[in-house]
């Protein structure tokens, strides 16, 4: 039998405000973050530079500085917002170490970056997400990862609740 | 605490001769597969179809029968051999229910198809890997099963072992 318990995982979670993302991690603590382990799961939220607003508007106008400003706000608001679900989320593993961490940038840079860094043993993300402008402008975030990340990634889809899935 | 041990998982492994693959294999039974569960893991090996071969002759000419018939003998070997290296990384699990399947057909189709047609509940593949022809041909298979299969898909990279690793 082979004993996860005595290993000590450094598993890190991309969140955001999407319902896969929310899934992803519900399925990863299901299904990967076993009671007895002593996994580390770091949350990591980015929140999107101000080049991605800006692009935004389609008149060739940049935003003003206070709607800029407005929306820094609203951006830091969500990252509390998403990240306090995650950790609400995560309560019932009484084990396992929570830890969370917020970026500037983009998501794929600050996700890859942080698995580099942190030398974790696992990456988990939801397959889409990201924000709808974002992957809209970059092209799916997970699959960016999942080519340029050294560790294993696990791509959590949301299955289809309108009974469509075949 | 979240009980795994009740729950009923299938994984499906798509295994092949690489190496990539192999550490795909055993990562896996080592952080997804835990003592106690009532776990099925249905490893997966395809068979390259011939026309896969036929393109290899870069002069127009299309092999020989001959050719083909000792290529097609030459990759059921193969299969066999496979399965059982991956059966025996597997002996350690005496808790769970081992099962393989050999499949004809290009690599993507085969693993999509059966992730499908199985229920599974997590694919497990190599980040690369599934045979250097076929994937010269036909694109990164893990990246298109990433996308194309509806379960949860953790790609296990093999890490480098020169130590250019960062």
């Amino acid at each position: 039998m082979v004993d996860v318990a005595a290993k000590e995982r450094k598993i890190l979670v991309a969140v955001d405000e999407s319902e896969e993302s929310s899934y992803a991690l519900s399925w990863c603590i299901e299904n990967i973050i076993t009671g007895n382990s002593n996994d580390t799961l770091i949350l990591l939220y980015s929140i999107p530079p101000r080049a991605v607003y800006s692009t935004l508007d389609g008149t060739g106008y940049l935003f003003s500085s206070d709607i800029l400003a407005t929306m820094e706000r609203y951006s830091s608001e969500v990252a509390q917002c998403v990240m306090e679900k995650a950790k609400r989320a995560c309560e019932a593993l009484n084990g396992v170490k929570v830890e969370t961490i917020v970026e500037h940038g983009d998501a794929r840079d600050v996700i890859c970056q942080a698995a580099g860094k942190l030398h974790v043993d696992m990456l988990v993300m939801g397959s889409h997400g990201y924000g709808v402008i974002k992957r809209a402008f970059l092209g799916s975030v997970s699959n960016h990862c999942a080519q340029n990340v050294k560790c294993p990634v696990l791509i959590v889809k949301k299955p289809k609740t309108d009974g469509r899935s075949k």
